[in-house]
C-alpha cells in the first residue's frame, strides 16, 4: 500500500510515500514558503507527485494522503484555522489539496497530534500517553484509550502556552508572557545560550574550541561536556516542563510521556529537573510516569500524516 | 426499568432505585461503618433490598446495580484498591456484592468518575468536560469524547494531590504536603475558618450572631454576608483551584468544568479568583472554559452509580 504523506513545518516541508507498516519509502524536501499560502500548498501537491513518480508509483496508485499542518486545525473539516509561525489563517487545506491532487481520500491534522498517531500506530505506544514536541515552540498531544483527544474546539494540547514563570516572565511569540514555550522551547534555550556566549568569555571560548553552534544544540554540546552554566539552562527548562506537566499527569494518569522535536535529542539533559519537579508537584500515584524520547526522529510528523490517513480511511 | 444504586461515601452510604431517565425513585441512608469493610458491604446489600421492597420492587425486578466507591477502583475487575478515608484496601467489591445480592449485572467504580457519568447521561453535559468534587477532599474526573478516562492504572483524576503551595505547604491526609486538597478542600476551609474564629473576636461575634457553624458552610455564610476575612479564605482556595486546573484545561480544551461536593454550593465565592488564576495561567485559547456547579446536588454520585450500570450493561 502506498500512502502519500505531507508534513508542512515552520521552516521545511517534506512529502513522501509511506506503506501501511509505517516504512518511509521515499521523501523529498523543500523550504516552507510562507508568503503565499495557496502557492505553497500547490508546491506541496507537486512535491508529493514528484516523489511518487520518482518511486515509480503513479498518482492513481496512492490509497490516499495524510497531511500534518503547523497550527490549529479544525479536525472535522480539515481546515487550517491558524498557523502562527507562517501567519496563515482559515485555509481550507484538505479541500485545496484534494482538488490539486485529484485525490478524495485526504485528511489534514495538527502536526503534534499526528506525531502521537505515528507513535501509536507504528511504534507500539501504550493506549494512554502524552506527546510533547519541544522544538522552536512547544506543543502537546493527549492519547487516551488509544485515541487522540481533540478537545471541544480542536484546541487540546496547548501546554506550551501555560504560564510557568511569574517573577520574571519572558515574552512569548503568542503575545503573552511567562508561557512554557517562552522559557523551555528550543528557541528559548537558544536565546539564553546566545546571552551566555555574549556575557561569559569562558563559555564563548569553549564553544569556539568545540565548534558549538550558538543555539540549543550548541548549548547541549557544552552541557554534555560538563560545562555547568550550559547545564543550568537545561536544568531550568526541565524544571518548567515538569511544573507544567505535573497537574496534567495527575489528572490523566498516562503510562508514558514521549518527547519529540529537536530538543528531544537532549532529553537526558532535561530529565533530572523534570523528574524532580514532577516528584515535588504531581500526585504521588502518577509522578513516576515513564518519560522517553521518541524513536521516530524528525520523520514523526510525516509518518503521523500516514497514520492519520489510516485512521480516517478505516 | 429499576436500577439499583449504591453510593458508599466517607461518612454516609445511600442506596436507592433509579430509572433509566435518572429519576431517583426511592433512597435510604445509613452511616458508613468503617471498622469492618465486609460487614458494611453486607449492610449496603441489605439496605438496597430494603429500599427496593419498600418501593414494591422485588430483587428480581432490578435490571442490575451500579455502585460508587470512595477511593481508587480497578475498573476492569471492580476491585476497591484503596479507600483512604475508610482505610479499606484490596476489597473485591463487585464480587462480594454480586454474591450478597444474587445479582450478576453489578459494577463498581470511583464515586467522582460516577458523578461525571451522571452529568453525562442524565444532565445533558457536553462531550468534553472536567468534574471536580470539592468536599472533605478533592477529586477529579475527565470526560473526553463522551467517555470517562481512567488512565493507565485507573488512577486518573488525582488533581487533589497536585502540589499548589510551596512556601507554606500544609500537611495533607495523603501524607504529603502542599496538595490542592490540603489548601482548597472543604476540610481545609473548615480548618482555616476555625482558626479565624479562634483568633478574630469580630469573626466569632459575627458567627454567633448569624448562627454560622464552625466549618466551610459557616465560612461561606459569613463571606456571603460580606465579611472580608471569610471571603479571603474562599479567594485563596479559588486561586489554588485555578492554578491546578490551568495546565489541565490548556492540555484538554474541555467545554466545561463542573464542580460538585458540599463546597460547590459556594462556587460563586470561589469563582472570581479561580477565573483570574485561569486567566493568568492557562493557554489563552482554553482559559475561558465555562465553570458551573452541578445541578445534581448530593445525589450526583448515587445517580452516577445508575449511569455506570447503564454504561456497562450496553
Amino acid at each position: 500500500m502506498y500512502i502519500g504523506a505531507i508534513d508542512i513545518g515552520g521552516s521545511k516541508t517534506i512529502a513522501g510515500l509511506v506503506n501501511e507498516n509505517g516504512e518511509l519509502l521515499i521523501e523529498k524536501q523543500i523550504v516552507t514558503e510562507k508568503s503565499d499560502c495557496a502557492a505553497h500548498f500547490n508546491r506541496c501537491a507537486a512535491l508529493l507527485l514528484e516523489a511518487a513518480a520518482e518511486y515509480g508509483a503513479p498518482a492513481q496508485a496512492l490509497e490516499g494522503v495524510g497531511v500534518s499542518l503547523p497550527g490549529m486545525v479544525d479536525h472535522s473539516h480539515s481546515v487550517l484555522l491558524l498557523a502562527p509561525g507562517a501567519g496563515w489563517r482559515d485555509f481550507p487545506a484538505a479541500e485545496f489539496l484534494r482538488e490539486a491532487l485529484g485525490i478524495r481520500a485526504l485528511w489534514c491534522e495538527n502536526d503534534v497530534n499526528n506525531c502521537a498517531r505515528a507513535e501509536l500506530r507504528f511504534a507500539g505506544a501504550p493506549e494512554n500517553f502524552l506527546w510533547i514536541t519541544v522544538s522552536t515552540g512547544i506543543g502537546g498531544a493527549v492519547v487516551a484509550d488509544g485515541r487522540v483527544l481533540l478537545g471541544c474546539n480542536s484546541l487540546a494540547g496547548e501546554l506550551g502556552h501555560c504560564k510557568v514563570e511569574f517573577e520574571h516572565p519572558l515574552p512569548c511569540p503568542c503575545g503573552s508572557r511567562g508561557c512554557l514555550e517562552a522559557h523551555a522551547s528550543g528557541a528559548a534555550l537558544s536565546r539564553r545560550f546566545a546571552r551566555l556566549l555574549a556575557e561569559d568569555p569562558q563559555a564563548a571560548a569553549l564553544a569556539r574550541e568545540r565548534g558549538a553552534s550558538p543555539d540549543a544544540a550548541g548549548c547541549a554540546a557544552l552541557a554534555q561536556a560538563g560545562f555547568s552554566p550550559a547545564r543550568a539552562l537545561f536544568d531550568r527548562a526541565g524544571g518548567y516542563l515538569g511544573q507544567a506537566l505535573a497537574p496534567v499527569v495527575s489528572m490523566l494518569n498516562p503510562e508514558r510521556v514521549y518527547f519529540g522535536g529537536g530538543v528531544a535529542r537532549s532529553l537526558g539533559l532535561l530529565l533530572p529537573r523534570m523528574r524532580s519537579a514532577l516528584g515535588a508537584r504531581a500526585a504521588e500515584s502518577c509522578a513516576g510516569v515513564e518519560i522517553r524520547a521518541t524513536g521516530l526522529g524528525y520523520e514523526a510528523s510525516l509518518l503521523g500524516a500516514a497514520a492519520l490517513f489510516l485512521e480516517q480511511a478505516r
